[in-house]
Parts: structure tokens; sequence; C-alpha cells
């Protein structure tokens, strides 16, 4: 084929590959690292070189994707959940969690701890069958506002990790969430908001029940939880989904700690990546003492052993997206 | 840009279309309606269109994509695992079903039903690291020959299905695999022999324990069932692992019938298909009254659905694929 043929059909993709595929993220050491290790394990023939179908990157979603402050944004939703709920359930305004936060107090509700949490999921969650509450999800997600920002939540999402989700993509990474919080939470938007679609979504999971329901199979879901995608639960939930191990992990708390080392334990190069919350400014500032995202032995292992550790507030350049 | 430039660009793909996608396939009804369906769906702008996002097909594998006679091929593996583990446990000499299995007595072994089956199961699998897990299918699957016809496991896979997988793929469509069998079991070969990738394996499961072994984390298997891929668990674990709803699914008995209908009850354009196993000269001939693979319910649902009912004797020129 002609030279200036060539140029003619390849010229708009040599383009795009000579433009900063990562424009939120300043040009400190987080950035170069990436980019060098990617063009090392998309290099043909190189020692390091990973071939594409093993390009596996899996991404917390709260605190890493997105913010988690002032409590993981599932819980925005299971509130709202509740109160919509509440008429038919006069017992609530007696029964804890849910008479504290029928009057709003949370931070009482959640003084149970896991336990008055998964009352509150089941609440909401179970006789539902799949397809309504996908359709809850999504109509809460299209509306619903941070007490704070005022923004929509999907639009509290990270601007720079956007665009290294698509940088991985075009490299021939598959890019999955693998988060504590609820699997069919985060499946109706993942698409749209990260360009995940629902099969590579992972999370907490409650059980399931095929049914015939007027006529129609349904799934409904149960009062249970059949698996929990925190800690030890993350590589067991990328085993059981994936069954490959990762060769690029971010996260941004102790929950993401076994992810992390169940990546870099690997044969392949591989890449870890913490997120550290610096900027109280623009975001949040929290690390080793705080009750949501707490990032303590994370940290402490990411210093030893030299994983990435982003410090927001002078690695990124922008936190949210711009919205018009 | 000019035609001549467009014909030699496009050309080699509009031959490839034109080919026959489906040799082994003779000129019958069930392959004109599975040719008809994928047209149908992947005609952009016609009213049956669907996205090719949403082309998910699942597959079942035991005598659907290989044969599963006189047992399924897993439990070749189980009782291969037992006596190769037997020196070790001197106590199955005296205890059912591991004393039957070791005497070469399946059949009484198997009386025992599914408590015997998960006894085997967890006796093989427990105690395992999940690489340990995958050497040991790997090497297993790549010796060890079905006692009748002499071939290897992976030879015994159906050729017809092999082409309708590829065909399906080169139509945009995410092939998965839902069977009863063990996903890890399954992933260590599928790839290869399918071209499935793990992550769209969906089996049976067992329990996970992420560990720190030899300094070094480990993922070790657990005598539990975590969940059981067959009849109504496979529409949850198509839930659980893709959330979306296949808009094909391929099985040969009553255990993918939920399967079938959850696909039938779709919105959109679907196709449900059956392989009846009619070819005692070539292959196995069974369905209401096998005690593998079973076809009874099925068989009357898909007539009243009408359904795809492949009969292999009369749709398929080859069975397995010829090996040199």
């Amino acid at each position: 084929m002609k030279a200036w043929l060539i140029s003619i059909l390849v010229g708009g993709t040599a383009f795009a590959h000579a433009a900063d595929p990562l424009p939120s993220w300043n040009d400190t050491a987080p950035k170069q690292s990436i980019i060098s290790f990617v063009e090392k394990v998309t290099k043909d023939g190189a020692s390091d070189f990973v071939p594409a179908a093993e390009r596996i990157a899996v991404f917390d979603n709260d605190g890493c994707l997105w913010a988690e402050q002032p409590m993981y944004f599932q819980l925005f939703f299971a509130i709202d959940r509740i109160k919509a709920l509440a008429p038919q359930h006069p017992e609530w305004k007696d029964k804890e969690p849910f008479a504290s936060l029928l009057k709003g107090d949370t931070k009482a509700a959640l003084a149970g701890g896991e336990h008055a949490l998964a009352q509150i999921v089941m609440a909401t969650h179970a006789g539902l069958t799949t397809e309504e509450f996908e359709k809850i999800v999504t109509d809460w997600i299209s509306t619903a506002k941070h007490p704070k920002t005022g923004k929509l939540f999907t639009q509290m999402v990270y601007q720079p990790m956007l665009e290294l989700l698509a940088y991985l993509r075009a490299n021939g990474f598959k890019t999955y969430i693998v988060s504590g919080g609820g699997i069919e939470f985060m499946r109706p938007w993942t698409e749209r908001v990260y360009g995940i679609p629902p099969e590579q979504v992972i999370g907490s999971t409650g059980g399931l029940k095929y049914e015939i329901r007027d006529g129609k199979p349904a799934l409904v879901k149960l009062p249970e939880i059949a698996h929990n995608d925190d800690k030890d639960g993350k590589p067991i939930g990328i085993q059981r989904h994936i069954g490959r191990r990762p060769i690029f992990a971010a996260g941004n708390s102790d929950g993401d700690l076994a992810m992390l080392q169940w990546t870099a334990a690997g044969d392949r190069t591989n890449f870890c990546l913490y997120v550290h919350h610096t900027d109280a400014a623009r975001e949040w500032a929290y690390d080793r003492e705080s009750p949501i995202g707490k990032l303590d032995k994370g940290l402490d292992e990411a210093n030893a052993k030299r994983w990435n550790v982003i410090d927001m507030k002078s690695d990124w350049n922008i936190i949210f997206p711009v919205t018009p």
C-alpha cells in the first residue's frame, strides 16, 4: 500500500495516540509510572509483555472512582428508600436502625455497625424483583443530589480516574469494578458513567430466588447476603467472576488491601495504586482515622512495597468533571 | 473514498460473510432459523435489532457443548483424583461413596445421589489453592481419555456447536458457558477449546478462603458449595455474573429449562435451542428416561413454545471434530 494511503487510513489513530491520555493528571510521578507500566506490558516481544486477554484491571468504587463522604452514597439511597417505604412499616417507628434513620439521625442509626447496615440493605431490597430494583435505582440516581455539593452523585466521579479507565481500555485492558457496594446498586449506571458494562461489575451480592410471578419468570431478591465483597471478599469475588488474576488494581482504603496484595503477588508485571484523599478544599481529606474509607494498614504496606500512592491535592489538576 | 478502494478494503470481510458459517449443520430448519435470527438482531434500524452490548448468548456445557455419557466427564476427573488421593485416606476403604469408587463400582458410589456427589467433589477440591487445582485440571484434561471412544475429552466437543459459538461471536455476541459443572474445572481449558475466556464461564462454585500461605496470598478451596449452577441456579448465576438477560440460550436437559424460560421471557427478540440426543450410532440417544441429561419437561415446553430442537441425527452432518 502506498505510504500516503497508510497515512490517510491510520492518521486519526496516530494523532489520538500522540495526545495526552491523562490531561487531568499533573506531570508528577504517578502519571509517569502509569504510562510507563502501560507501555511496558503492551510492547509485544518485551519481557514485560502481557497478552491482551490477561490485561485485567480492577477498581474499587467508593472513594476510588467516586466520592464517599460524608457516607457511602448507597446509604443515601437506602435512607431515601426507608423513607419511601415507612408508611407500609409503622413498626419502624420504634425499631432501630429504622427509628433513628426516619428521625434523620443517621449517626445513631449506624451505631449498630454492620448489623444495622445489613438490616437497612435487606429492608430496602428484599421482595423486589431484579427488574423492579433496577428501575428504582435508575430513577434515584438520575435525580438525587449530594447534600453538600448539590451535584448529582454521578457528577462526583473523579475525572482523572475516568481518563485512566479510558486509557487502559484503549490499550486492551478489560476494566472491572470490585466494590463492597451492592452489585445491583451499581450496574444500572456504571456503563453510562464509567464505560464499565454490568458483567464487569463485581460487588456485594444478596440472595436471589427464581420464581414464576404472574405467569412470568422473575428473580426475587432475598433478605440475605450471599457475598460480602470487601476485604478478603475482594480477591474471592475476583476469582469467582473473572478467574484470572488482575495485573492492575486501584483502591483507596484498607478494604482494598487484600485485592492489591493478590494483584501484587502475581507472576506478571503488575501495578497497584492507592488514591489518598488529601484535598480538603476540593474534596475531603482523610485516611488513618476515618470511619469511612479508612486507609491505615494499606498506607503502610503501600509505602513498604512502593505501590503508587496518588496525592489527590498535588497529582490531580481536576477532581470532578466540569459540568455545563 | 473511491469505490475500487472500498472494494479492496472490505473485500475480505465480504467474502468471509458469503461463506457458510455453519458447514457441519445440514440445511434443515434449525440452521435456517439460527441464521435468520442472527441477521434480524444485527440489522441496524430493524425492529428486532439488538445493540452489540446486549447480545448475550449462554450455553450449557455437559451434553450441549461436549458429550456427557456414560457419566459427566467431571466425574471421571473426580474418580481419578480419589484414586490418586486414596493412599493418604486409608479411612476411605470403609466409607461411602469412596469405598465403591475405589472398587470401580461407580454406580453404587453414586447411589447416594447429590450427597454422594458433593462428598466426592469436596474431597477432591478442599484444601487446594485455586492455582494448585488449576494445574491438576490442566494436567488431567490434556491426557485422560474417554473409556468408550478413547478420545481426549476435549475431542468430544460438538463441531456444530463450535461453529455456532464462532458464528455468534463474529456477529458481536458475547458467548458464555452456564453449566452445573464446577466453574474451576472448566476454566482452565474453555478458552483453548471453545474460545470462551474464564470470565465468561459460569458454573457451580465452592467456598473460597483468602489466606497468606508461605508468605504469599492464596485462595484456598473450602469443602462447601457456594452456588449450585443447575436448574433455578442458572438464571441466578446469569444475573450474578452478567447482570443482563441473554437473548440466546442453548441447553439439552431439564436442568437448562429455567435458563431457557428466563431467556424466552425477555423483551428482546430471542432464541432458545435444545440439543436432542438422537444419534445412538455416532453419539448416544437418550432423553426422558436418562439418569444423566434427562430431557422430559424441557422437551414438552420446547414443543409447546416452538423453541428450536436440534435432532442430532438429522440436523448435524458431523458430531465430533475430525482429528488428525
